[in-house]
């Protein structure tokens, strides 16, 4: 996928959890992922389809992910529970319906988010396709959005 | 989400299963799926998206992944390595991709599979949609199929 088309889904993440979560995020190296590593402990996941496919991960560390529900909705959950899956999986909804509203040449919607637990959990992409990783830190931690997007050019 | 909406992915997945693998389904009852409860080794989830939302996850216990990636691939792989994840993830997205087509009211698109591995993951769809799932037998071990479906019509 061409670099320039994770720009919109940075720009997003930096955003939802400033004005959301009210929570400013240090950003990392974006890099290439290759092949299946660990997540971290709650992984959104979304899918975009249009004239274009892709998904995107939102992956928190246990501590982001309660803090994150804590701040959605106004009360903490001590473990990672239905509420805390639910506010991850709006998290993940609203960084892509962001970021799909910048990639208006691919006519992008997004699907339902799911969300995925346990621990050590990976999560691969097809092979056509390499994603792009951009890790984050924040006051809660590390967190990791990985986009890969696939617009019918040769990778 | 409507009961009717399974049917078309009940058939993509008998079919797919038949025509790709050679490998038979028996069908168990379909049931509404509450709460994040483990998947079986290797899950693929992939988006709809369109005039409705929805995920759709298949998941398999390993000896059906490595079963099915060697039918695809014509080779057997002792490990859940990436021959295998790719498997899954295209068996997926076949079975999206079939169902989808007898959905027309919705246009949906498919968006890019991705696979999830990790003992004991688990699998949330937000608190708006209720999952059905469908679980299968097969010669090598248990399958199931999830999907949500959000049509915009009150759960």
């Amino acid at each position: 996928m061409k670099v320039e088309y994770i720009n919109p889904f940075l720009a997003a993440t930096v955003n939802v959890f400033n004005t959301m979560l009210n929570c400013p995020l240090t950003r990392g190296q974006p890099f290439l992922k290759g092949g299946a590593q660990p997540q971290y402990d709650v992984s959104g996941v979304i899918g975009l389809s249009g004239s274009a496919k892709g998904t995107v991960v939102l992956s928190l560390c246990r501590e982001a992910a309660l803090q994150a529900a804590a701040a959605m909705l106004g009360e903490r959950s001590e473990t990672i529970d239905a509420d805390v899956r639910d506010a991850v999986g709006e998290l993940t909804n609203m960084i892509a319906g962001s970021a799909k509203a910048k990639l208006e040449e691919f006519s992008l919607n997004v699907s339902l988010p799911t969300v995925i637990t346990g621990k050590g959990h990976c999560i691969d992409f097809p092979r056509q396709v390499t994603p792009i990783c951009i890790p984050f830190e924040c006051a809660w931690g590390p967190v990791a959005v990985e986009v890969g997007l696939d617009d019918g050019a040769p990778q």
